[in-house]
């Protein structure tokens, strides 16, 4: 069986050829403004007549075949499923929100759990849900859409979504870059930040320690409402590995509540950047 | 079939005997140290030896039979339910957490909805999260135990679990007694608050401007990471009805953010004080 998995972010569009359940190929574009073009030439180079199936994750609130407002689309407010098998001329796809496509990824491919809740730590926040082998869709296509929580009276950074406040103006690659911009006044891109707390400079070790504070927050968060099994961090920011871990995991595992709070696992994502390409991939298979 | 649904609170056991799906007896007694003293004499006083299950809501992190730590109970970390079956000799019983329980009785006994998120306000602050008919327990019994999620440190009062600024310690009746007393340096009982801030006095009309803003943040935090069709309110607090309910709604729906997040619905619980009771023998009568 031969089906296309593709992930569709913000500045790249992944596609992954699986061939009886095996990863065979990968490629990726550039996302450009004409989606469906590029979704065309992924998908006529990896495959000829013979697909069985094509997997889409999409940036946005999904629910069912219907797409929900996002700030980052040329869509909204649609039946994209529809919309996509017309554009593409193709009857079986699947659609799913990219976050959704990416835990569902970690709990089928990645290390075994009872249920996962993986937070993407990116240009924005967001977060996949997955008990018992189900995403937690969301009436309206919200759920997990963790990055739209108001965490933050500190700061008040605005939103893309329009409000203030919100987990991804703090907590994502941009959030971190803006809080240690609004600290020390000057700017600092995500890697140097960490590589100049890790080296001590005052200001970075503040912007990473109110950084993982956010983090933790939201793990709090996820634990008193889904208390997964695990908590995965992905996305950009998860790349600086054990040193963000322990941070996270010493702050999270010193706060004092109900002792079965301390129990959950908090690791990095282990797919990397194929988790979405998986997940949209094992959706589609699913459906197939 | 006859089914016993039990509700373990704070300050009073509830029994309901429910006879072929019709609650046809309630009784209650008070809570005391002894609560299976309490739990036999409420059994014997509904039935006679035709009894076909026992349900039984308590307040506590509860995975299949498994209790995790309580603070207000004598029974902890423990297989409560073969402890249960063997102090009560009675072999057909089912245990659940309390808002899981009250949350699965609106569910299957009150307005029919796709998925239901009930708060209780009361002593303190739970939840119990139903989708598509199924509870969310938790891989350590906490789900929806959203009391705990750090959620203020305006006050940053002490909380019975050990830490400090939880959400029960500023948005259960407790918290709204301990927020008025701040402000004012005076006591005064949650309905006095109530009926105060009604009449436009000004310590009580602030207090209640910031309990409302703490259910708003619950609120949010549930929408963007369950996000059912429907956040109900319940326990004691939820009697202020509508008075509390437009409040809510028109802080909650005031944030700018994604257009599908002022869809959910916010609404008092409809089952009142007996949605406990209704949820242990739901799932007795599933079980049997």
């Amino acid at each position: 069986m031969k089906i296309i998995g593709i992930d569709i972010g913000g500045t790249k569009i992944k596609f992954g050829l699986f061939i009886n359940d095996v990863l065979s190929k990968k490629i990726e574009f550039d996302t450009t403004d004409n989606i469906i073009k590029v979704l065309k030439r992924g998908i006529n180079e990896l495959s000829d007549n013979d697909l069985n199936g094509i997997g889409i994750a999409i940036p946005a609130p999904i629910k069912g075949s219907h797409m929900f407002n996002a700030p980052n689309l040329p869509w909204s407010n649609m039946d994209i499923l529809n919309y996509l098998k017309e554009e593409l001329q193709f009857s079986n796809i699947c659609v799913i929100n990219d976050a959704n496509a990416a835990a569902l990824g970690e709990y089928y491919y990645g290390n075994k759990h009872e249920s996962v809740v993986l937070i993407t730590l990116g240009t924005g926040v967001g977060s996949g849900i997955v008990i018992n082998g189900e995403v937690i869709e969301g009436t309206f296509g919200l759920g997990g859409e963790i990055g739209h929580i108001p965490l933050d009276d500190k700061f008040n950074f605005e939103c893309g979504c329009g409000s203030y406040g919100c987990a991804e103006t703090v907590a994502s690659a941009s959030g971190i870059k803006r809080i240690y911009e609004k600290l020390s006044g000057s700017y600092l891109g995500t890697k140097e930040i960490f590589i100049q707390a890790r080296d001590g400079n005052d200001f970075a070790v503040k912007t990473v320690n109110l950084y993982v504070g956010y983090i933790v927050k939201l793990c709090h968060i996820i634990n008193y409402t889904i208390n997964p099994e695990v908590v995965m961090l992905g996305g950009g920011v998860s790349n600086e590995g054990d040193y963000l871990l322990e941070k996270v995991r010493n702050e999270l595992y010193s706060r004092e509540s109900f002792d079965s709070s301390n129990s959950v696992k908090i690791e990095i994502a282990s797919l990397g950047n194929n988790a979405g390409i998986y997940g949209a991939y094992y959706l589609t298979k699913k459906a197939s």
